[in-house]
């Protein structure tokens, strides 16, 4: 089975390389804005109403993936799928950003993460009680994350 | 730009047909299994650690997209993307599953809610740190969720 998508927008960051883009980016407070393109504008109605948006979009810079990688956080190897890492079979990344902003097809986001003109592949409202559970354990990273 | 993606295993749940799945699906508590290709069974080292995981998807039996949808908890009509509907320019479902039990590339997953036999695209572990917010709006759905 292949399977086909495209962008639907762009997003614009201040990261203009990956070296730019912060270790522990969950920290970012950066500013980015997202241009959809026209034709998926109607599309973005009532969406002023969520303060959080999940953005997905395509590592449009990843290389080949490996099973084993040296993640951001550690100077160990782990299994590729217990990391966030961007070369993965599908370089599919998720990002939860703070909406700004919305005029016409242009979202004003915080929290930006990704590389400047990174092809964006989906946007969801970020809901709470879908998205949020207690007494999770995050394995590796129980001592990397501050 | 033509972006390619190929399913990485399996999901295997007990819907078996579209009005199967609750409405409210994150209230489910159904189990089920995802069974990756042996080719990333190595990606899958350290995944143990994790109570939680994100599953990332193929919307594989998705019609085509309409800007403006009637999702499944109200009659009125909304923006897509101010939904979490699976017909999208680009049907990429995201749910947050618990993890049971792994073996070997078989993983155990508690709190299902996609079709059966639904093509998986990717794995991360979901991580608070990186997942959550407080004080968070959720627009339309606020008088939706029970």
């Amino acid at each position: 089975m292949k399977i086909k998508f495209k962008p639907i927008g762009i997003i614009y960051s201040p990261y203009k390389k990956l070296k730019d883009i912060p270790c522990q980016s969950y920290k970012s407070r950066e500013i980015g804005k997202i241009k959809i393109f026209k034709k998926y504008e109607k599309g973005l109605k009532d969406i002023e109403g969520f303060s959080h948006l999940w953005i997905l979009y395509y590592f449009h810079k990843a290389g080949k993936f490996k099973s084993l990688v040296k993640p951001f956080l550690d100077e160990k190897l782990y299994g590729l799928f217990a990391t966030r890492y961007f070369n993965r079979p599908n370089p599919i990344g998720i990002s939860l950003v703070k909406l700004l902003e919305r005029k016409r097809n242009v979202l004003e986001i915080e929290g930006i993460d990704v590389l400047d003109k990174t092809p964006l592949l989906d946007i969801k409202p970020y809901v709470p009680k879908f998205d949020q559970r207690k007494r999770v354990k995050i394995g590796w990273l129980r001592e990397k994350i501050t």
